[in-house]
């Protein structure tokens, strides 16, 4: 490029003092934020693709990403029928023009939200959602759980993350109050990271890793009497169900317990409920948090807000896997109005989470009905994926069960497993040296020699003295057991090169 | 529903003391933040569209919502090349299946995207966005600004807005700092909301309205000087150009002026140039500040961090007018690598922005070129958007200064009219006596006479003692004629009806 004259004398040391966005004058909350799924061996595995692309030899061919629940890059095929309806809903001459193209249910389909879109997929939409969306998804919520659900209750979000951040935006209140929200350990990291941006305070539940990763009430009510004891305002709790990244489902009897305790200390509920759709445990089924609620005789009605719980779901998860559609909603439940018009302004601030997610996320919980043209060919599409990730979760849990130092307990459902790995004294010496916690080292070497891209617990959080990571199942049936392989391989050699 | 036992002693009145999401114990910034563009008017008037669902005699047969830019939901039509490459993009076998269906540039551009997308439009992309959409995006730039550009410095996000969410996230320090951003009055309430939500302070900048709604540099000095003086550290400042609401365009000298100063005073330039297509007024160009900035010498390369500049582009205005599908990137500009960094793991938390609109921006910025098949179709959509909004920002200001006590800019750029209103001493008093500002009352008052959806002054902010409303010129151009006489109507009713 052609450098111009400068305009007046300029030192490239001089100019990095006092600028506003500087790794020194940043806003310090951003930088203390951290984000495991896309942190440091995530870097490093894109770095080794470019050196892939580059020609270098590695000792592995591909990079396979175990690291984050991304089905799609893991080359799981979409449902035929959503994508058709959604392609119709942006072109809706390709029906007129070629009416051989889609079958009538798509064509129905695209009809129906057509009718509800002033100016098509295209506008603005109502902030909170699509009406004719949320109102499917209020029937689907009331056939799910028995009880009565309400489209005004519901707020479509860019996929559940969003309804997160806004949520927390209202419960953390700003100005130096010290509010806490209880969080299991571990968590998705989408909680420490928007805690710590929101200048609020995470309180660490630990799940109990030697029983199936459940929640101890007991544990889980000292600790939240310690917290206030110590000056936290305690406002809320986050429940992870199915769980991620233990793959634990919670019983009614223990949502029921945390409801009460919710009720008792009024604490908002925070349901990420996301995995609903991914249950691999014999005879388990998923019961939401809505259902016993709704059970207990917390209404939610208008007055009724002795429970306060809002729920999220999102199309990147289940069968499904659209994660970059970015559709999601959440549903509140004993939020008054005033509160819910808050909810509604924080949403148009950004006008409205984009259409195609939020067609998406219709049309995942309205899906063909036996009898409907595209029924069959969706039944099988759903089933072929949903034994294949159950094959999958069997697949890997045992295998990683195999390996020295590593137990791991069963997925009863979501996408990962979480196993924890006993690392050896000269293994944790090489991580100092290294200046980085032992598991991130683990993840490194192995993806320095396998190319697969696990996440250290320590990103999640885990029990003081123990080490883990978490990975997805979701490489292609075909592949996992070659992947499996090439992972026991990379770890046996870790293990020989790291004896005491 | 069934109403089940209740748990425990229980009653609306006890319940609704210490519930964390209450009006009393919510977060008292959400509270605080403004939006006009979807406030107590745009209510109104939702209430008035279920009146007329329901049935009820009102003096107006439509609603004719003038109160956002929201192009397609007043029946602009959508570019075909565009949507049909989307389409094809979700539904990639409608071309193998179907070869006859689309145009060869439509397939091509297809398969191009495929080719730069694992996984497709189903996963998860890298955070900062799509590499083939932001190297289109960089291209683009470089082209329109005679300088070069780099998809490492672009992030694509869910609208402009999300942009300028995560930039100030960045550049207000939480923790009671006083941190400012000079904000244009009248703004766009997106810089208000936010800046209210993160604690930072709105420093205001006066545009001068008897001078087109120019920027005037003394002012703005003498602006920054006292709110530095009163405490505040000033640590930005937004420019939006085109103006919303004011339709103003800044001359290359006045971008000039701004970005000397900001060097000298060390602020972040965060440039709003969403309506960078639509320019009305004859002669004049749009000059990005990306563009200027180089062309004095600012290269922004690694180690020229004088100026800090982000800019801001959307997909939801232009000729494009794709508001829906959430589609928009930010270009940072003298930004070092280890902010990029932190502004890549804020938009990690949100994984990435939804693919449906990282592609429509693509497609925005790189449309069919001359030759191509789908070019002639194109072209004539697109200047046919834009002519007939050029002779629809006539039609309004020039109507809108004819009418008694209005005074009308023309809208050199941008989507809007903000004409000046002179109010009676008896609408005053009566605004006061329903406890609303006279510009929102006299909005109230429009719209339930006419059903027009006017936005007031006072939600962008104006010089004391004036008002204004916010209107846009987007009604379907056959219409048009008949909307302006019933808001002259409307108008005169009001006038005569509060005569002092």
């Amino acid at each position: 490029m052609i450098r111009r004259s400068l305009p007046r004398a300029f030192s490239a040391a001089s100019a990095l003092k006092g600028i506003p966005l500087s790794g020194a004058t940043i806003n310090e909350s951003v930088k203390e934020a951290k984000y495991a799924v896309r942190g440091a061996v995530l870097e490093r595995s894109m770095e080794l693709q470019r050196k892939m692309a580059a020609g270098e030899k590695l000792p592995f061919d591909k990079i396979v990403p175990c690291n984050i629940g991304n089905p799609h890059a893991c080359l799981q095929v979409p449902l035929s029928f959503h994508r058709e309806v959604l392609s119709l809903c942006i072109s809706p001459n390709l029906a007129t023009d070629h009416p051989h193209v889609f079958k009538k249910d798509v064509v129905e389909r695209a009809k129906h939200y057509a009718a509800g879109l002033t100016g098509g997929v295209g506008a603005y939409t109502n902030s909170q959602g699509i009406p004719a969306v949320r109102e499917e998804i209020a029937a689907f919520i009331a056939e799910r759980d028995g009880h009565p659900a309400r489209a005004d209750r519901i707020y479509l979000t860019n996929g559940a993350s969003e309804g997160v951040r806004i949520l927390l935006t209202c419960l953390l209140r700003s100005g130096g109050k010290k509010d806490g929200l209880l969080t299991p350990i571990p968590q998705y990291p989408l909680y420490s990271a928007s805690l710590t941006l929101l200048g609020g305070s995470l309180v660490p539940y630990h799940l109990n890793e030697g029983a199936s990763w459940g929640v101890e009430m007991d544990n889980l009510r000292e600790t939240l009497a310690a917290a206030r004891a110590d000056g936290t305002e305690v406002r809320g709790i986050a429940v992870i169900n199915p769980g991620n990244p233990t793959g634990n489902i919670l019983a009614e009897e223990q949502i029921k317990d945390i409801i009460k305790m919710a009720v008792d200390e009024k604490l908002v509920v925070l349901a990420d409920e996301v995995y609903q759709a991914n249950i691999w445990k014999e005879g388990a089924s998923f019961s939401s948090f809505k259902k016993v609620a709704c059970d207990m005789g917390y209404t939610g009605e208008d007055g009724d807000d002795r429970l306060q719980l809002v729920s999220f779901h999102s199309t990147s998860k289940g069968y499904f896997g659209e994660c970059g559609l970015r559709g999601g909603y959440m549903e509140v439940h004993g939020i008054g109005a005033e509160v819910r018009a808050e909810l509604y302004k924080l949403a148009s601030l950004s006008l409205c989470s984009n259409t195609i997610g939020q067609l998406a996320t219709g049309i995942m919980i309205n899906p063909p009905k036996p009898g409907d043209p595209s029924f069959e060919t969706f039944q099988k599409e759903r089933d072929d994926i949903l034994s294949s990730l159950e094959r999958r979760s069997i697949m890997v849990h045992k295998a990683l069960n195999e390996l020295e130092g590593i137990t791991c307990n069963e997925a009863d459902g979501a996408l990962y497993a979480f196993p924890r790995i006993r690392l050896s004294e000269k293994a944790k010496r090489a991580a100092e040296a290294e200046g980085v916690p032992a598991d991130e080292y683990y993840c490194l070497k192995i993806l320095d020699e396998s190319g697969i891209v696990l996440v250290p617990g320590s990103g999640f959080g885990q029990e003081e003295g123990t080490l883990h990571f978490r990975t997805t199942f979701l490489p292609a049936e075909e592949t996992m057991h070659e992947t499996l392989k090439i992972m026991a391989k990379a770890h046996g050699k870790f293990m020989d090169e790291h004896r005491d």
